[in-house]
């Protein structure tokens, strides 16, 4: 419970049209797209920098628990109030601060969304190259705070890769500033990539300078291809890689996904196969041409026993439609889905999809696995039906497995989700103990009294 | 003055053949590639990372600073024993301690040198593409502590974006590793990128993944344009950039540089050129030639009034050689050598040479400007003699008001040499004080006797 009298103060900072307290508004605020839920006591709305900087001297003053939340789209829990507070809800910071076409970069608001920042680039000519599953929705904070990729990281690097500079407000209510417009800059530690995946528990990032594209006519292929042997798929993916054949996304669907893309998209995709593997390659036409076909070949070589290449870009995109609806096919199965990220090195990508169908099966739990098999960033989901208790609680098991499957690969439990409540539990089998007490330390560095989104990531 | 029981305890863990005391032996450890020099009381050389943690134990228990060292090809003092200790030379840890081909990494000792590593990897089919201006003796652990990168960074990223796991000694005497072999890792804070530029102030880095490349007979063109107005270069420059060509380098030579290269190699450059630009494009044939063509088009629409291109990989090189043997070039005017790498956004270029001409103008030195345009780092360069003790202490004036203005025009102090001694004075400047604080408070964490490399970076 927030006291009154500290309600009153952060109306007078904010206005009191943009404090939540009902509970039916905070309804709103209590999931995210995870399995988590928990009430706040409050939702605030600052308007800007200066109103993040009271209200985190009066949570600080109050020792009341801040959590920074975008659009809340994020899969593991990382903007619920585990241990109550005040949700700092940054939408209404939303502006565009400045573009600047000679430099190519843009300075924006963190609450501002991927996809309006998007649309006002593309009428300038530009865009922003970072695109997670979440695009529609996701703000520019929650994938800073999260180090958000998705299928072209490969070209485009992910969030990390394509940030300048950081405004952030500390847990001691200053503002500081990290990074600079020089592409290049090696002074003194690099705070901007301590904040970067940080999951809002070391300060409010209120502002960002992000690098953009010049919005081109993007030639582009896509091949397709299906295997009857999970290896044979996974030598494939590790071959395209190791050539060092520079395509702009290379994914994965199991038997499990493909089945359900095929049921949901009408596309005439082959049942009977073990693997289909998507290759794009995308820039200049020769080029694009020539690595696509280089591609094919590597393919067939490991056996592909389909391999469909896009003739154009309508049936480019066609074959392309085919991976992104994942997501929403594998729902139509069970309602509920836990979907996980974790990553391998790309060698080990074969042995672990037969892990995680061992667990599936061990678990007694359908678990379909597709993602960025170039990055060995996998999205094995288990897709279950939350009213069924018991299935549930396999499911999150197996999930369980799976990270703990992953890490032991040499990998990681996330790829680009984050870790926020669900994966706290594997920091330290991950990270091991000692560099879990340095990232320990340095939050305190930060938020001596932990009052940033406190209870995540083990810290 | 180091206790001679721990010296003797050093001995016991390293070996007396591996522990320099005499004052001939120690003079070599006492001065980098910088202006800076000041003799260490010990060095040591360790030749594991068990080796490391008993030397950082002992170092710890008396308080004696730590200094790791690689080749000692620092430009800022980085490796000076400032307060004194023991410099710990990696030279002896050059093991390659795995090849793995199929994730694209290897794993070596820190103190391997580049040009080992990649006669190594040759040999096996692939290269490690970050070159700095040092390749020839510096070591991966000196390049991870300064983010080393180069002439190609714009097409292979610095040392960070090649990095995939790090293994460190801290001060408390724990071997962490961070980082992983899966590409995409997003769980906890970015302990690596802490690392990376931290220019041993917080561990002794000892082991590293490198993401590796395949090596390809690769097709490259390069392009040089001569301009009669600066404005007209840098306009030049940032299209190249804006416009998105994908080229593999981007130099620029002022008039001063111009004019010492031709001399040197005998190479026919223009003499009444303002700025002479370089473009690299390397890869796919078909695409590196139509990029080169848009590169030149710019260049002549620019204004550039004389345009050479290679017809040939043997020109190519020819034209190359002439931005390469910049450095050299210059020393031959006088013999010492004051170089900078400060940085600032690419559209500041112009702004950024006219301004280092009126100080070197001021201040009554010769400084001859080269470098990486293409990501706005420049290495201007006060061309001056030791001897001359007035002239030396203008141009050290003048190179501290480069740096002001570089970080003015929203750039920074460095964009690839670190910062050392040389350029600790510029670190509240470039940062603020509150910044400069939390990364004091993030040494301490790490090294709360401040027995790692201390005295530098202003922290």
């Amino acid at each position: 419970m927030i006291p009154s009298q500290l309600v009153k103060e952060i109306k007078g900072v904010v206005g009191a049209e943009n404090v939540l307290e009902d509970e039916v508004d905070l309804l709103g605020f209590s999931y995210d797209a995870s399995e988590n839920m928990k009430m706040p006591d409050l939702v605030v709305r600052p308007g800007s920098t200066q109103e993040v900087v009271e209200i985190v001297k009066l949570a600080v003053k109050n020792k009341i628990p801040l959590i920074p939340r975008g659009s809340g789209t994020n899969l593991c829990g990382g903007t619920i109030p585990v241990l109550g507070g005040i949700i700092v809800d940054m939408q209404r910071m939303r502006n565009i601060v400045e573009l600047d076409e000679e430099n190519l970069c843009v300075t924006v608001e963190a609450g501002i969304k991927l996809l309006d920042l998007n649309k006002y680039l593309q009428r300038k000519g530009f865009f922003f190259p970072v695109d997670p599953g979440s695009s529609n929705s996701a703000t520019i904070g929650g994938m800073i705070s999260n180090n958000s990729s998705g299928m072209h990281s490969l070209k485009y690097g992910s969030t990390k890769d394509n940030l300048l500079e950081l405004e952030v407000v500390l847990p001691n209510g200053e503002i500081i500033s990290v990074g600079s417009k020089a592409p290049k800059q090696v002074s003194g530690y690099d705070l901007k990539s301590l904040f970067v995946g940080a999951e809002g528990t070391l300060g409010i990032i209120t502002k960002a300078t992000l690098k953009i594209k010049p919005f081109k006519e993007t030639f582009y292929l896509v091949v397709t291809a299906a295997f009857k042997s999970l290896e044979d798929a996974g030598r494939a993916i590790s071959r395209i890689i190791k050539e060092d054949i520079p395509v702009s996304a290379l994914e994965f669907m199991d038997k499990y996904t493909v089945r359900s893309v095929k049921e949901f998209t009408g596309l005439d995709l082959p049942l009977d196969a073990e693997a289909v593997v998507l290759v794009e390659c995308s820039g200049h036409e020769a080029s694009v041409k020539y690595y696509i076909d280089e591609a094919e070949k590597i393919l067939r070589e490991e056996k592909a026993y389909i391999v469909e290449k896009a003739k154009n870009i309508v049936e480019a995109e066609d074959l392309w439609k085919g991976r992104q609806s994942s997501f929403g096919a594998i729902a139509r199965v069970k309602p509920f889905l836990i979907q996980g990220d974790p990553s391998v090195p790309v060698s080990k990508l074969p042995e672990f999809v037969r892990g995680i169908e061992e667990i599936a099966k061990k678990n007694n739990v359908i678990v379909v696995t597709y993602g960025h098999a170039g990055e060995g960033n996998l999205h094995p989901t288990v897709v279950t039906d939350e009213r069924d208790k018991d299935e549930l609680e396999r499911g999150f098991k197996a999930m369980g497995e799976i990270y703990r499957l992953a890490i032991s690969l040499g990998g990681t439990s996330s790829g680009e989700h984050g870790v926020g409540l669900s994966k706290a539990k594997y920091m330290s089998y991950e990270h091991g103990e000692k560099v879990l007490n340095v990232m320990r330390q340095i939050k305190k560095v930060f938020d001596p009294f932990n009052i940033m989104n406190p209870g995540k990531m083990s810290l």
